[in-house]
C-alpha cells in the first residue's frame, strides 16, 4: 500500500511544518531553523519536535512527530546522521508530504548506503526528501525562510537552485545586499532523491519565478533534466551556472566520440540545445537572472544604442557584436525618431549620440522617442557623467523609463558611468529591483542573453525523431557478439547492423559464380572492388585475392578468374564460398559521425569532419537525444568546417540530408538499444547534393554484462 | 632656429603654468580649469591670462602671455578654436614649452588643415601640443589636476591615458569612487602632435606609475606606439582598452592578407607581441590595473588557492584553467604547508579547502603558511561568508596579510562573497588601496592578467633580425613594372624577386641544347619540369611545349626532343630562346604567408595554412615587423592547425625552420622597401625537416605613385 507522490506545491507552499530536531539551544542549528521559519513570517502551523518538550521561541514542543495534532506537509530533519534513518520512519508514520533533510554525513563522505536506505524508505512510503546534506529552502510564496542562514532574504522573481550549501548560504546574504528580490531559494545537496528537475517541474508553472539561476557540479538523470529545462525555458529563462569545468583526465575512454566529449562541451552543447542561458561566474549569473526577472521578451531582433558618450557607445557596439545583439542600422528611420530630439553635435546613426552636452530632458525625450516606435525592440541606455546633466535627475528618470517601458512591454536596459553620485543613483535604483549596470559591457552582455532566449523562445519546437528499426534483428546480433564474449561487434557484424538501420553502407554481395559476378557488379554500378570469401584464406590480398577499382564488365569476368586461379594456387585446399563484389567507395567529405552513452546526460550524438579536424582542431559538436532533423543540422552547422559541407571554392554542396538522416538513424539505435553503448562511423563520407553518404567503418560497442 | 624638442617631464612636472583663457565667470572652462589647479594642491607658479586682467581665484590676471614675468612650461589653451593660433603664436613666443589645447572645432569635425597648421608652427617653434580637444591632463607628481573634471582625484600608482574626453571625465569620478589611486590621468584628443608613445615613455620611468591603462579608438603611428610599448612592458604592466573593435567592411583590400586583417585581429596579434594586457571592458581594465599596481612579479609559476568555501573553490580551479594560472600540483608539499593548518574534513589539494567550518584563525593561519612557502608563487585568497568566521575580523585580517606579502613580495589577490557586511569590508579595504573582489572570476582574470605579463617579463628579450639584400636589384625591378605602369609584379618579376631575397622558389635554369638541359636537370635532382622559352609561343602547353614529371636523364632527352619538334611544327617561325628545365614541385603542407603595410601598425607579416584553413577556418595569425625568429615561431604556433607542422598521425615534422626563415625574408623586404606594399606566398609548401619549403606563387603589389 503505496502512498502516492506528494504535490511538489506542498513543498514550496507546505500549511503546516515540523521540524525534527528544534533545538532551546540559540547557537545550535536546530533554533535558528525554527527562528528563521518564524520570523520570516511563516503563517501556518508550525511543530517543533524535541524529546525534551517545553516551549521554543513560543511555540509549544512536541516530543515526537506522532504527537501532533494535524497533518504535516514538510519536515525539516536537524538531528545527527545516526538518527536520521528513525526520523524519518516517524515523519513517513504521521505520513509527512516531503522531508528536508539537512543532517550530513551520507553519500558526500562515501556513506551512499544509509542515504539510499532513507530514501528508498521514505519513497515506499509516500515522502519525498530533498537533500540530505543541504541548508534547507525559501519560498517567497509561502512566506518562509526554511534554512540556517542569515534571514533577510528579499522577496521578489528570482528562483535559485544550489547543489552547494555554503554559496546557497552566502548567496543568501549577497542577494540581500544587492536587492535581488528572491522568489524561492532551494538547497538540494546530494540530490538522493528530489533532483533540480523536479523543482523546475514547480518554478516554471510558479507565476511569482520569472526566472530561474541553477548552480550544479554535477548532473543526475540528465535525460530528464534536459526535458524539463526544455519545457521550462519555453515560458522563462534558465540560467546556469556549472562550475567543475575543468575536470580533465577523466576515465579514459574506449572511443573517439568518448574521448571529445569532454564534460564540459558536452554540458555546455546541452544546456545551448534546451535553451538554457550559461553563465561563467555567480555575478554573470545574477546580472542576467535580476535583468531577466524584470524585463519582457522583445517584439523583434533590432536594438538601439542611446548615449551622452560617444567612447561608451562604441564599447556598447563592439559588446552587442560579440554578445549578438542586432543593431536597427535603418538610418533613414533612425533619423525621423531620433533627429528631432538630438542636439547639433549628435548623430543619430546607431548608437544614438546625444553628445556631452545633452541635459536630462533631452536624454529623457530620446528613451521616449526611442520607446514609441515600433522598429526599436530593445534600448540601451547609456550613461556617463556630465557637468550638463543634473546628476539628481538621473535615478527619478531610470525609475520613471523603467515602469514605462515595463508597462509598454519593451525591453530597456541601464548602464551608469561616473562618480560617487552615480553609483549613489545606481544603489538607490536596485532598491527598487531596478538593475543599472555600472559597465557598458555587462549591460549588453544580459542583452545578449535576453535575445539568445529571445530566438530560443521563437523557434518552434519540433517534436523529437526517431526511426524504426528490426529490434530482434539487432538484438540477435548483440548477443551473438556477448555469446563470443565480446564487448564489440566484428566489422561485418557492425556493417550489418547498419544495413538493419538504414545506415547506407558500400554496396556489397557474394557472387557464386563469374554470371552472378557480373550481375551484381551491373547492379551496384562501376567500379567495384572483389575479394574471395572463404574462411582459410586469412590474408586475402598476399592470397591474390583481392581485385580493386574494377571499371566494366570485362574487367570484373578478368578479375574473377584471376582470384579464383591465384586464390587456388596460394592455398590448394581452401573452400571458396565464392567472391564479394562491392561498391567502391569514392572520394568525398569525410565526417565522423558518432554516439554514446553520456554518464550525466544519457545518449548523445556528436559531430564533425573527419582525420585531422576532428584529431588536431577538435572542431565538434553535440546534442542529446533526443532530437529532430533541425537540431541535427544546427549541430552540424556550428562546426567551424560546416561551410565545407556547403561547398566552398566552387565545389558543389554535400549531400546533407543524407547526413542528417544518418545521425538521426545512430542517435535512434543508441536511444533504443540500452545493451549498445557506442557507435562511431569513421568515416561518413558525404557525395555532391542527390549522391548521398556512405559509412565507410562503423565501431559498436557494447554494455559490458 | 629651431628650439630643441623640450623634456617631457616638464609636461607632467611643470614649475609654472599659464592659462590661456582664464575666465571669471565659474560656469565656464576656463575658469573651471583653475579652479581645480589651484585646489589641486599644485606648488608652482600660476598665471591666468586675460585681456580683461583683474583677480580670478585671488590670482592675479595677466593681459597677455607675454606679460609674464618668469619663464613658462605648460600653458593651458581654453580659448575658441578660431583663436587658437593665436594664442599659440604668443605661447611660443613666450618660449612655453607645452601646450594643452583644451579647444575643439579641429580634425574631429574634419577641419584637419587648421590643427596641422596650429602643430607644426608649435614644433618649429620648439613647443608640443597635447591635443586639441582634450580635457586636460592630472599628475600626482606635479601634484596639479589641470583639467576640468570633477576634481577629488585619489593619488596613486594607475596611469591613465583615453583618448575619449568624455570618457576620460567620466573616469575620474568613477576612480575616485572606487578609490583607485591615479599616478597621471591624460586626455590625447585628436593627437595631432603628442601621442600615446610619447607619454609612455616618461610614465615607465616615473616611479609613481606602477601600471598604466590606455583607452584606445585610433592608432596613429603604430610603429613606434609597437617600440615603446616593448619598452614599457620589459618594466610594468600595460593594459589597453581597444574600442571600435567591430569595424567590418573596411576598405576592400587587395589580397589576402589585406582582407584577412581585420583591424581588431592584427590589433590584438600586436598587442600579444608587444607584451600589452588586453582589457575587453572598462571594468576588466581597472580590475586589472588597481591589482597590477598594488602587487610584485612571481617567482615562478605555481598559484594555490585557499578558501573556506568548496563551490567558489572550484570555480576559481575552473577559472585559473580558464586564465592560464597553473595551480601547484605536488600534493605531498602542499600536504607538508598545510596539513598542520587544516581543520578535519578539509582539503589539501589545490585548492586548499578550509571548509565553512574554518575560523579567522584558521584562514589566517594558511595563508601565513602559504607566506613561507617558497614553491607557492601566488595566493588566491577566496571567502564565502560562513557563521563560523567573525566577520569583523575580516578586513584587519586582509589588510595585514595583504602588508606581509607586500613586503614579502609574494602577490595575494582577495575575492569575498557574501552579504552587506561583507561589502562593508570589501568598502573599508578600498579604501586602504587593496583591490579584494566579490567575485572570485574576476579576481583569477586578473591573476592571469599578472601571468602574462609575468611569462612576458621573464622571456629575454631579442634583438629584431633582418636579411641584407640586394636593393638595387630589387629597385629595378619595381622601376621596371612601374615604368610599365603596373602596381604589381608580373610572375617572373616576382619569382627573380624572391630569388634575390632568398625565398626558395621551384629551381630552374634555362638550356640552350640537349646537354645543358641534362646537365640542368641532374644539378637539380629528378624529377623536373621542362618548357620551351619563347616570346613567340604564348600558349605553351597548346604547342606541346611543355612536359612534367621527367624522372630520368632518358625521360629528359626525349622531351628535350619532342619539345623542340612540337614547338617548331605549331609555331614555325618561332625563335626558341631555349627550354627551361625547372625543379617539380613535389606534394607538401601548403602554407600561406604574406606580409603588408598595415594603415596602422606600418609592417605586418602574416602566416596561416593554405587553402581551407584560410578561406573557410580564418586559422591566421599576425606579428608586427620588425621582429625576430623566436617572434615569428610563436606567431605559427599560435594557429590551431600548428600541430600539422609539428607533424601529426605518425608523419615527420616538417621543416620549420626554413618557413621561419622564408618569413623572416618578406618581412625584411616589406620593411625595407618602402614601395612594396603586399606580398603574399600562396602557397608556400613546406616538407619534411630538413628538406626545405619552396615558394610555388608570390603575388607582390606596389604603392600606387
Amino acid at each position: 500500500m503505496t502512498r502516492p507522490n506528494p504535490d511538489i506545491r506542498w513543498l514550496f507552499e507546505p500549511r503546516s511544518i515540523a521540524v525534527i530536531g528544534a533545538s532551546h539551544d540559540a547557537d545550535k542549528i536546530g533554533h535558528k531553523m525554527l527562528q528563521n521559519i518564524i520570523t520570516s513570517g511563516y503563517p501556518g502551523r508550525i511543530y517543533p519536535i524535541n524529546p525534551k518538550g517545553g516551549e521554543i521561541l513560543n511555540h509549544q514542543v512536541f516530543k515526537e512527530i506522532g504527537a501532533v495534532p494535524g497533518e504535516i506537509d514538510l519536515v525539516v530533519t536537524v538531528v545527527p546522521g545516526k538518527y536520521v534513518f528513525d526520523a524519518v520512519r516517524a515523519a513517513a508514520a504521521k505520513e509527512a508530504k516531503f522531508n528536508l533533510i539537512i543532517s550530513s554525513g551520507f553519500s558526500e563522505v562515501g556513506n551512499s548506503e544509509e542515504e539510499r536506505r532513507i530514501v528508498s524508505f521514505a519513497r515506499e512510503n509516500g515522502m519525498r526528501i530533498l537533500g540530505p546534506n543541504i541548508f534547507g529552502l525559501y519560498s517567497a510564496k509561502a512566506p518562509v525562510d526554511i534554512t540556517f542562514g542569515p534571514g533577510g532574504i528579499v522577496p521578489g522573481q528570482v528562483a535559485i537552485i544550489t547543489q552547494s550549501g555554503a554559496l546557497g548560504l552566502a548567496m543568501i546574504g549577497k542577494t540581500a545586499a544587492e536587492h535581488i528580490g528572491i522568489s524561492a531559494m532551494v538547497s538540494v545537496g546530494n540530490k538522493a532523491d528530489l533532483n533540480e528537475a523536479d523543482l523546475i517541474d514547480y518554478l516554471v508553472k510558479d507565476e511569482n519565478t520569472r526566472s530561474i539561476l541553477m548552480y550544479v557540479e554535477g548532473v543526475r538523470d540528465g535525460a530528464r533534466m534536459i526535458e524539463t529545462l526544455k519545457k521550462a525555458t519555453a515560458l522563462k529563462p534558465v540560467v546556469v551556472i556549472k562550475s567543475g569545468r575543468s575536470q580533465r583526465g577523466a576515465a579514459a575512454a574506449a572511443s573517439h566520440t568518448g574521448s571529445l566529449a569532454g564534460s564540459d562541451e558536452v554540458f555546455a552543447a546541452v544546456m545551448r540545445q534546451a535553451g538554457v542561458l550559461r553563465a561563467e561566474s555567480i555575478k554573470e549569473g545574477f546580472n542576467l537572472c535580476r535583468f531577466l526577472s524584470r524585463t519582457g521578451i522583445p517584439n523583434g531582433p533590432n536594438a538601439v544604442i542611446v548615449t551622452n558618450g560617444g567612447g561608451i557607445g562604441v564599447l556598447a557596439t563592439d559588446a552587442c557584436e560579440k554578445h549578438g545583439v542586432a543593431l536597427l542600422d535603418d538610418l533613414q528611420r533612425l533619423q525621423e525618431v531620433f533627429g528631432p530630439v538630438t542636439p547639433g553635435f549628435g548623430s543619430t546613426k546607431n548608437p544614438i549620440d546625444l553628445t556631452g552636452g545633452a541635459t536630462d530632458r533631452e536624454y529623457e525625450g530620446a528613451l521616449a522617442a526611442a520607446l514609441e516606435n515600433d522598429a526599436i525592440h530593445v534600448v540601451i541606455a547609456l550613461y556617463c557623467e556630465t557637468a550638463m546633466f543634473d546628476v539628481d535627475k538621473l535615478s527619478p528618470l531610470i525609475s520613471s523609463t523603467h515602469e514605462r517601458y515595463e508597462k509598454a512591454g519593451k525591453p530597456v536596459i541601464f548602464s551608469a558611468f561616473g562618480g560617487g553620485s552615480i553609483d549613489d543613483n545606481i544603489a538607490r535604483l536596485a532598491e527598487e529591483q531596478i538593475p543599472v549596470f555600472d559597465d557598458v559591457y555587462e549591460a549588453v552582455a544580459c542583452v545578449g542573453g535576453l535575445y539568445k532566449h529571445y530566438r530560443h523562445r521563437i523557434t518552434p519546437p519540433l517534436p523529437a525523431e526517431e526511426i524504426e528499426m528490426d529490434r530482434p534483428a539487432i538484438d540477435e546480433i548483440v548477443r551473438g557478439a556477448r555469446a563470443d564474449g565480446r564487448t564489440f561487434l566484428l566489422a561485418d557484424e557492425a556493417q550489418k547492423l547498419m544495413r538493419i538501420v538504414g545506415v547506407p553502407m558500400p554496396q556489397s554481395k557474394v557472387a557464386h559464380n563469374l554470371e552472378e559476378a557480373v550481375a551484381i557488379a551491373e547492379e551496384i554500378h562501376y567500379p567495384v572492388v572483389m575479394k574471395v570469401v572463404s574462411r582459410d584464406i586469412l590474408h586475402k590480398s598476399d592470397a591474390g585475392g583481392v581485385a580493386l577499382d574494377l571499371e566494366d564488365r570485362n574487367e570484373v569476368i578478368d578479375a574473377y578468374q584471376a582470384i579464383m586461379r591465384n586464390a587456388r594456387a596460394a592455398v590448394p585446399t581452401a573452400r571458396i564460398t565464392g567472391i564479394e563484389v562491392a561498391e567502391m567507395i569514392q572520394k568525398g567529405l569525410e565526417l565522423i559521425v558518432g554516439a554514446r552513452q553520456d554518464p550525466g546526460f544519457g545518449p548523445i550524438v556528436m559531430f564533425g569532419l573527419g582525420g585531422i579536424y576532428v584529431e588536431v582542431l577538435k572542431d565538434i559538436s553535440f546534442r542529446a537525444v533526443p532530437l529532430n532533423r533541425a537540431e541535427i543540422l544546427s549541430m552540424m552547422a556550428e562546426i567551424r568546417a560546416y561551410p565545407l559541407l556547403r561547398g566552398v571554392r566552387g565545389e558543389d554542396p554535400k549531400d546533407i540530408d543524407k547526413v542528417v538522416d544518418a545521425i538521426l538513424r545512430i542517435a535512434s539505435v543508441i536511444r533504443q538499444v540500452e545493451t549498445i553503448t557506442d557507435i562511431e562511423i569513421n568515416p561518413l563520407v558525404a557525395y555532391e547534393q542527390g549522391q548521398g553518404a556512405r559509412a565507410v567503418d562503423a565501431r559498436i560497442l557494447l554494455a559490458k554484462v
